[in-house]
C-alpha cells in the first residue's frame, strides 16, 4: 500500500504498476490473442472475460507458485469463465501462447501505459525549469565545485541544465517502443502453424503476419523476432527509466544543497514537517527524490544482468525482471511527479545568492583577477600577489580590492572584484538550452 | 499481492513484512517508548491503542508523502485514539522521539520477527541437505568444470557442499541483533532530558539508560549509540540477508544443472507445469531461487550505499533503505522457504549418474591415468599416450582403457578406468562436512 | 598488466585505454585547446610538447593525490615542457579551463576511439553469426525452457537471435557522439571572455563559439552545454557498454549450455586446456564473456548513480567514474574481441541436435499432438490421453507415437511425432532476422 | 599506473595487490604445495625457483587467454625453471592441485596481506578521531538533518560516531579467515591419494590432512571444504571491505557538508589547490573516500552474485571476482589510507559551530521550548505559540526570546534558548562510545 515508498504513494504511475492493474494487462494480451487465432463471436466471449475485477488476484497470485508464473492459473479461471458462457469460445484462450507471451506482453502494456504519464510530468518539470531558468538567466550565485565556491554563475543557467538532463530523460524514455511478445512454446511460433496455418496462409509468412497482427492489437510495437531471450526491451526500460531517475536525483541533490540552512538560497514552495521539532521545514520532494536515485541504478543493473539469459527461456533471469522492472518504473512515475511538485514551488533567493557571492571578499572571481593582472605584472607575479592577497583575505578578513591596492587603479580593482559583472556566458548558455524544443 | 513475486508470495516472511505489519511495528514502538516515559496508566492507554487494526493503512500511506516518512501522521492518529480514552495520556505520545526513532525501531523489529523464520527454513533445509549428504555419501556423479566433465566426485559431497553454505548463511543470520533506535531530533536524547530529566536522575546518565530501557521493552537489542547516521545494523542486514540468498543461488545453480532434460540427474519432487507443453516438469523452485539470486545483491549495495549518510539524519540515504530492506527480507524468506521444498522433496538418480561417468569413454578418470602412467613411462611420454588416447577416445569412440592397451596391463586398465573408484576424499569430506553443528 | 583480466588482456581497446592513452588523450585536450585560445606558433609548440613519452606517468599519479586530479600536475609539467622552447606559448597552457574540462575531454577522447573497435568486432560478429544462421535456418534442435526440452526450434534461429542481440549492442554504441567538455572553472566559459573576449567577439556569442571551435579541434561532437553535472554522456556510455556486455553474454550463456558434455551440441573452435586434465577442453571464450556480464551491469549502475552530482563539480561523483568507465570500456572491448573468437570458430553439430530431439520419445512435439488430437477427441479428452501417454514414454521408455497408438492412423503419428517437422516459423524468422542490415 | 584511480595511488595495498603481487602470491601457493608433496629437497627446488622476478607478467597474461587463467602458462614456466636446475623435482610442480586451488589461494593471500594494512589505517583513524571526540566532547554545533538545523549536537558526539563506524568495519575485516584453497580438478582431492597416497596415510583421512598442512603451509586458514564453488570467503571479504569504504564514506560525506564554504565547521589540512582558482582550498581526501563509497557497494555486489556458481567450476561466476575484489581492496585500503591523512589534519572551527547555533534565531532549540511551554500553558497553546513565534522569528528577524517576551521570565527564556546548553546526552554518549576498546 506503499506505506514504505512514500515517493510513489497516490501516483498515477503507481495506479498503472499495480497488481490489478497488470492482472489486467494479462488479461488485456488474452483478448487481443483471441481476437487474432479465434472467430470474431470466441474473440469477444475472451474479451467479455477479461476483466480484472472478475478474479481474485491474491488467489492467482498463490497459485502462480506451482508453475511460477501468474500465467497458468489466470488460464485456467479464464477459460473458466470464457466456457460459463460459451463452451466453444473457451477452447481458444491462450491458444498457441506460452506464459511468457502473456507476462512479457503485459510488462510492455504496463510499461507503455506507466511512459506517457512519466514523460507528461518530465514535460511539465521542464516547462517549470525552462520559467525559472528564463527567469533567472542572470542572476548571480556562486558557482560551487568540491563543494567550495569557485567562480560565479546564475541561477537560470543551473536551471537550464536540470532542464537539459530532463528533457534528455524525456527524450529517452520517449522514444521506447515496447513491444507485444509472442512466440510460443520456445518462440517458433510453430503451434499457430499447427493449429491455425490455414488461417494465416501457407507456409512460413505465418510467424511474421502473426506477429504485426498481434501487435496491432494490443497497441505495441511489432516486435523483430520473438523475445523471449533477446532483452532489448526491458534493458532499454531499465537503464532509460535509472537514467531518468538520476537525471531528477541530479536536480535534488542540488536543491538539498542549497536549502541548507545556512545557503538557503533555494526552498521547497511546501517544505515539510517534523514529529519533533515545530519550526522545521525540509526539502522533502528533494528527499525523496534523491531516495529514488539511490535504488534505481542497481535496479537497473539487475535488468541489466537478465540480458545473459539461456536457452529459449532461461531459469531465473526473466522472473528476476518482473517485480525489478514494475518497481523503477514506480522510481520513475513518483519522482517525476515529486519533481512537478518541487519546481513548480520552489523558491528562489537572489539576496542570499548575492550575500554569499560576497563571501569570500572577493576571493570568487580571483580567477578573473589572474587574468587582469597577468599582461600588467607578468604570470608569475600575478600569481604571487594573488597568492599573498588571498591569505590576507582569509586571515584579516580584508576585500581582495584592498588586498590588491596598488598593483591597479582602485576603480578598476572595483570593477574586477565585483562577482556579478564575471558571468562569463552563463547567460548566454541559457538561451542556448532555452532553444532546444520541449 | 505478490503476482510478480512468487518467490515470496504465501510465504511467512511476506506476512511479517508487509504494510500492515510494519505499521504495527511502529505502533509497537511507540507503545514500548510510553512504557519508559509515560507513568503505567498512561502507557497502558497508548498500549491500548496500538493496534494496526484501528488505521487506515493507505491513508497514512498518503499523508506521509507530506514529511516524507509514515510516523507524522500516524503520531497523530495515535494521539487523538489515545486522547478519545485518556486525554492525559495522549500527551505521552511519542514524547521525546524523533520519526527515525519510530521508523528504524519498526524496522528492526520486522526483521527481528522475520529472522527467525528464514533461519528456521535455512535449518530445515540443512537438514533436509544433511539427509541427502549422507545417503549420497558414495555415490558417483561427474564432477563439473566449466561445464565440463572433470574427475568424478559424489552427490554426497555435492550436498554436503550445499549445507555448508546453507549453514554460513544461517550463522550469519542468527548472529544478528538488530538493536532498537532512540536519540531523539538529532541523536541527543536532549528532549527526554528536558521533559522527563527528573524521572531518570539527574545528569548524563539519563541517555544510556534510556537507551536500556527502550530496547528491553522493545524486545531489541540494545545500540551502543542511537544510529540515526550509524547505519550498521542495516548493512549487516542487507549483507548477511544477500548471502543467505547467493547461497541458496548455488543449490539452484545446481539443481538447474542437473534438472536438465540431457542430465536428469535430480528432479525436483514436483516440477512445475506449463501452460503449452503438457510434458514439461520445470524445476520451478529452483527457478524461483535463482531469480532471487539475481536481485538481492544489487539490493544489498544500496543498503551498502546508504551507508554514506551525511549529517544526523540524511536527505535520501535514509529513504533509500526502506523498501529495499524489506524486498531483501522478503526474497531470503521466500527463497528459503523453496529450499525447504526443493530439498525435502528432491529426487536423486544415481543411475543417470552413473551413466554419465562412463559417457566419455574413460576421459573423466584420464588424470589418475597420467599419475599412474608417469612412473611407467615418464611423465612426458605419459602425456603424449594420453593425449593420443584422448583424440581416439573422441574420434572413434573406443574407450579409454582399450586407446591404452598395452601399456600396462588390461586388469590394471580396467581398475584404473573405473570412474567408480576416483572418488577421492569425497566420501570423507561429506563425513568432515557433516561434522558441524547444523 | 592484465594478469586478473583475460577476457581483454592483449586487446586493441585495452590499448587504447591504459594510463599511457589516457594521458596522451589529456594532452590532446591541451594541444585543442591551445590551438584555440593561442596564436598558431604557440598552439604549435604546446602541440610539440602534448605528447605522453615526455611525461613520467606513475609519478604525475602520484602527485595527482594532491589535487585529487592528474591534470593538476600535468598542467605544470606541459608547461615547463613548452617553456622550454617557448616562454611566451607557454603562457597559453591550459588557458582558459578546468582540470574537469580536460580529464572529461580525454575521458570520451578515449571512449571515442575504443568505440569504433568495439563496434567493428560486434559486427564482425554479427557477420559470423548471419553465417551460422543462414548455414544452420533449418537445422533442427531442441528448444529449452526453464532447462527442460520444450519444442524444437532451429540452431539458424538461435544465432538469429543472437545476432540481433548484437546488433542491438552495435546500433547503441554507433549511435553515440562522445562530447568534448568546455565550461573553465564552474562551467560559465567565464575565463575565456576574460582572457581573450576580443578574440571571439562581443558579447554573450563566445561561449557557443568556442564550445564549437574546441569541439572541432577535439573531434568530438559539441555539446548543448557544459556538462560536469549533466552526466548524459556518461551515463549513456555506461549503459550502451553494458548492454553490449550484457547482449553477448546471452551468447555465452547459450554456448555454455549447448557445449556442456552430455549436451555436445556446439563447440568452441579452441577450447581451453586444464592444468590438471589431459582431456578437457573448456569453452574458455564464453566463460569469459560469461564472467565480464556478470560484472558490467554494476560497474553501470555507478556510472548511473553518478548522474546525481551534486554543486557545479561534484565530490565524489565525477572521481568515481574514470575508472568505472574506463574497466566497462575494457569489458566491452574484450568480450566484443573474444566474441570474434567464438563465433568464428564455434563448431556445430546437427547431429547430436537430432539424437536430442528424439530423447524424450517424441514428448517434445506434445503441444502439436494436443493441437491435433483435439478437433479429433476433444480438448479435454485429448489431454487426458496426452497426459497418459507422457506417463508411458518417460516410465516405460515407449515412444510418443507407441503411446498414443490407436488413437490416429499410424501414418499420421509417426508424421505428427517428428520433431523435424514442427519447426514453426523458425526458419522464415531466420530470414526476417537476417534482412537486418548489419 | 593508477593515473584514474588516485584514492589508491601509492598506498601499501596498492603494493601488495599488484599483478606481479598477485604473481609472487601464486608461485607461494605453487611453494607450498610442493613443501606438502614433495621431497624436501624437491620442495626447496620449486621454493627457488618461485620468485616473481623470475617471470614476465605480461607474457604469463597474455598466455593465460588460451585457457581462461593465469596457473596453466605459470606452471609451465615454472616446472621449466624448477627443471633447469632439478629435473625430478620439476614433476612435482602443481602436482594434484588445479588451476583454481592456486588462483583462489593466491587471492586469499593477496587479502591476508592488505587487510592488515587496512585494519591498521582503520585503527589509526579510529585512534584520531578519539582524540577528536575527546577534545570536542563538548562543543556545541548544530545537529542538522534533512540539510535542515534539528537541535544542537556536539561535534565529539559526531567524531564519536565515525568512529564507532569505523572499529565496526575494522571489527568486520579483522575477523576475517581467508582460507587456503586446495581440492584438485573437482574438489575431491583425488589426484593427491592417487599420485601420494602412501605418504599420507592409507583411506579417507587423507583429504582433511592435506587441508590441513597446505593451510599451514601457506599461512592462511584452514577450509572446512574445498570451496572451489561454496564462495562464501569471496563475499564475506567483499561485503566487509565494501562495508569498511562504506563507514569512512560517512565520515566523508560529513566533511564535505562541513567544509562548504558558507558552513565552514571544518577544514582538510591540506587542502587540494585547483588548476584554475588560486585561492580554492578543497577536502580532497574526503572527495576520494566518497568517491570509492559510490564504487564499492555494486563490486560487493558483483562477488554476492558469484555466490550463485555452478558445478565444481563455474563458467564466469569465478572469473568474475578476480579483478573485482582486487579492486575492492584498493579502494578499502586506498580510502583508509586517505582517512588517516584526513582525520589526523582534519581542522575544526568551534567558533563558526557556535555562530551557525545563533543563526535560526533560537528555532533550533523550539523542541526544548515547546517542552518547557507546555506545563505553563498547556500542550496545545505551546504549539500555537511556537508557530507563531517561529513565524516572526523567521520573518522579522527577531529572536525566540524575544518573539515568546512574556510567555515566560525573561531571564529564564534567556537559558531556555541558549543552544549551548541544549547537548541532551551528546557528552554522556561521548564517553560511552569512546569505553569501547579500540
Amino acid at each position: 500500500m506503499g506505506l514504505l515508498s512514500p515517493v510513489r504513494t497516490g501516483s498515477a504511475v503507481e495506479a498503472t504498476t499495480g497488481d490489478i492493474a497488470f492482472l489486467q494487462a494479462m488479461l488485456d494480451a488474452e483478448a487481443a490473442l483471441a481476437r487474432v487465432v479465434a472467430p470474431t463471436g470466441a474473440a469477444e466471449a475472451v474479451a467479455g472475460a477479461a476483466r480484472a475485477e472478475l478474479y481474485d488476484v491474491r488467489d492467482l497470485a498463490l497459485r502462480a507458485r506451482s508453475g511460477g508464473n501468474p500465467v497458468i492459473p489466470l488460464v485456467a479461471d479464464l477459460t473458466a469463465a470464457v466456457a460459463h458462457t460459451d463452451g466453444e469460445a473457451a477452447s481458444y484462450v491462450h491458444r498457441g501462447a506460452t506464459s511468457q507471451d502473456i507476462v512479457d506482453t503485459a510488462a510492455m502494456l504496463v510499461a507503455a501505459r506507466a511512459l506517457p504519464l512519466i514523460v507528461a510530468d518530465l514535460e511539465r518539470t521542464a516547462a517549470e525549469l525552462a520559467r525559472l531558468a528564463a527567469a533567472h538567466r542572470d542572476t548571480p550565485m556562486p558557482g560551487r565545485t568540491l563543494t567550495q565556491h569557485a567562480v560565479p554563475t546564475t541561477f537560470g543557467l543551473k536551471a537550464a541544465g536540470w532542464r537539459a538532463l530532463v528533457l534528455d530523460a524525456r527524450d529517452r524514455l520517449a522514444a521506447l517502443r515496447p513491444p507485444a511478445q509472442l512466440g510460443g512454446a520456445a518462440g517458433t511460433l510453430a503451434a499457430f502453424e499447427a493449429g491455425f496455418g490455414a488461417g494465416f496462409g501457407a507456409g512460413f509468412g505465418a510467424g511474421a503476419e502473426l506477429l504485426a497482427r498481434f501487435a496491432e492489437e494490443t497497441g505495441l510495437a511489432e516486435p523483430e523476432l520473438p523475445w523471449h531471450t533477446l532483452r532489448t526491451p526491458v534493458a532499454d526500460l531499465g537503464t532509460a527509466l535509472a537514467f531518468a531517475v538520476g537525471a531528477l536525483g541530479k536536480v535534488a541533490a542540488d536543491v538539498l544543497v542549497l536549502s541548507r540552512t545556512e545557503i538557503g538560497e533555494v526552498a521547497e514552495g511546501a517544505g515539510g514537517g517534523s514529529s519533533a521539532m515545530p519550526h522545521k521545514s525540509n526539502p522533502v520532494r528533494a528527499t525523496l527524490m534523491a531516495a529514488a536515485a539511490r535504488q534505481a541504478p542497481q535496479l537497473a543493473a539487475t535488468l541489466l544482468g537478465s540480458l545473459a539469459a539461456e536457452d529459449e527461456r532461461p531459469g531465473g533471469a526473466w522472473h528476476a525482471e518482473w517485480q525489478t522492472l514494475r518497481e523503477l518504473l514506480r522510481l520513475a512515475g513518483g519522482s517525476a511527479r515529486d519533481a512537478v511538485e518541487l519546481t513548480s514551488g520552489l523558491k528562489v533567493f537572489p539576496d542570499r545568492m548575492a550575500e554569499h557571492l560576497r563571501l569570500t571578499g572577493g576571493l570568487i572571481v580571483s580567477e578573473r583577477l589572474a587574468a587582469a593582472l597577468a599582461p600588467a605584472v607578468g604570470r608569475a607575479r600575478a600569481k604571487e600577489l594573488l597568492t599573498e592577497a588571498s591569505r590576507r583575505v582569509a586571515e584579516e578578513g580584508v576585500g581582495l580590492a584592498e588586498a590588491l591596492a596598488g598593483v591597479l587603479p582602485a576603480e578598476r580593482l572595483r570593477e574586477l572584484t565585483d562577482p556579478g559583472t564575471y558571468l562569463g556566458s552563463a547567460p548566454a548558455l541559457v538561451d542556448r538550452a532555452l532553444a532546444r524544443d520541449a
